[in-house]
């Protein structure tokens, strides 16, 4: 089949309800700055009654990523539950207004939109509580053969882990893209869903994955270290791409012996660094399905997780192909 | 009873959709830049398809306001209808976490939460569609009297002209203020609205206002005339205050014999002029409250304003309270 997409991801599909907050804020809570946990309803509600007032915007770790994508003027589509309520409305707006193909059904009749509560704390990290509800209801039903077969790289969140039909809908995925010798790519997401899930995880990079996406605390916890030299070893030996974000060190790029060292954008003030790792596999993963270099995939990368950091939001707010022209790039 | 509020509001209460547009979606929209239109659901629906990804915040001007003032440090009440839809809490959720009371109760089994399409154009020029909705089943019914007795200022948008059944809450809250000895005020809201309700808000603005709040094009329009002197001496025999805005060129204050000339905040860039004369009143009406000069009410609402255009959305992101110490207000 004919490569449509320069990418087909496959993730949660959330809405983010961002607020700021302090650090005594997150200790009474009892939220581990910077993580993701989980929450159930009852929780969710909770919490939120507590936090100041938000913003509301479309969220879900890989739909960042597909919209930083169609930002740079690449061809995306997304797979993901939503509900049919407002919040899944705004979502799958959000996610067609943006250029990206998204024709998962919505859930009809169970639980709501799932939602994303980011408290973000003045220096600009962000602390998640995610109600995952109708997302979690996505299975290897919801996988659309002619997408998968028609992208060139295939995406993969590693939140999805957490949910037993989305493990069995990762497996079709990867199985399909194998079969029409489409590359796999994988976030490992967190630091927590790597510990809740290593060792599938690791049998799902070291035999699928031909492109891993991490953070320094997630290689870490993968590898169950406290060395990033240890872990980008051993990395190496597991899958034949990776590329590791280091927050404001920029990034590691790892294919086979070669290694690329990339600086972050530099940014005046950081407002909410929600979704610079999404808009940095976007920057990634463009350069790479149009071939670039290993260097101008990790700065294109950098510029499009600089503009988002710059913001509060996890999405770009301006054209990332005109910012990404302005830098040549 | 004891002075508990700075300020009962009652308006419209809506969540905005705010997403970039440039001028020639305008035009094909036959929208008409800086207004305020009216749309129903279907027209509503038809044209958020074709907007770009938005943020979800929080709206409506007295909302606004009663949020602005609360972020001062003030005291104040929300009075307005949402649904008992996802939207309806996000809208309640922000109300009362900025500290605001907001007691009435959500529709039930009718319109879904009223939602303001904000189409903001590169100069931070923002042209609204409001599906109006559950908001418009505001009665006077949901008129507390104990709130409305208990304010030293009470607020009404002009906006609600616009509904019959909300017409009648307005008369019921503006003779409960008058028989508790409280000042009333209000906002013209829009040049459209003024239009539609010349003679109506005439009548009412030389009866029962103590304090109006309008911008050029509003004031313009209620007078039918080309000319802001001649709306101005025109509007000083009407009622025993006035504050009209005037964008970047700041505000005038007209209160008996007295004009008081205000400069707008130094703004770097202007982003989104959402929420602007809200944040103007907000400012205002905190000053007014705790009898501060007229000059320094004119510079609080200056520095509402100011914070409230150079981001998105039509509220404060941060605390006006710490801002105004800052500026030595």
């Amino acid at each position: 089949m004919a490569e449509l997409f320069d990418l087909a991801a496959i993730g949660n599909a959330i809405v983010d309800v961002i607020a700021p907050a302090d650090d005594a804020f997150l200790l009474d809570e009892g939220l581990d700055k910077g993580s993701m946990m989980l929450v159930d309803e009852v929780r969710g509600r909770d919490l939120y009654s507590r936090m100041k007032p938000g913003v509301e915007t479309s969220g879900g770790s890989a739909a960042n990523t597909v919209a930083g994508l169609a930002s740079l003027g690449g061809r995306a589509a997304f797979l993901g539950k939503v509900a049919n309520d407002q919040l899944g409305e705004v979502f799958a707006h959000d996610m067609r207004a943006g250029g990206a193909h998204f024709s998962t059904p919505p859930l009809i009749g169970g639980p709501a939109t799932a939602r994303c509560l980011v408290n973000v704390t003045p220096e600009g990290e962000r602390t998640m509580s995610t109600f995952l509800g109708a997302s979690t209801e996505f299975t290897a039903d919801d996988i659309d053969p002619a997408i998968i077969e028609a992208a060139n790289i295939v995406y993969l969140e590693g939140y999805l882990f957490d949910a037993a039909p989305a493990r069995r809908a990762f497996a079709k995925a990867a199985g399909l893209a194998r079969a029409a010798g489409r590359r796999i790519a994988l976030t490992l997401s967190d630091g927590f869903v790597v510990d809740r899930h290593r060792d599938g995880l690791l049998g799902f990079i070291e035999t699928q994955v031909d492109l891993l996406f991490a953070n320094e605390s997630e290689i870490l916890a993968l590898f169950e270290t406290d060395s990033l030299e240890n872990a980008l070893t051993a990395l190496k030996s597991k899958v034949p791409m990776a590329a590791v974000t280091l927050g404001a060190n920029g990034s590691v790029i790892l294919k086979g012996d070669e290694t690329v060292v990339v600086s972050a954008a530099k940014i005046d003030k950081i407002l909410d660094t929600t979704g610079a790792g999404d808009q940095y596999a976007a920057g990634f993963m463009f350069g790479l399905s149009r071939d670039r270099s290993l260097m101008d995939c990790g700065r294109l990368g950098s510029l499009a997780a600089g503009e988002v950091i710059s913001h509060y939001g996890p999405r770009p707010q301006t054209s990332l192909r005109d910012l990404a022209t302005r830098e040549g790039l």
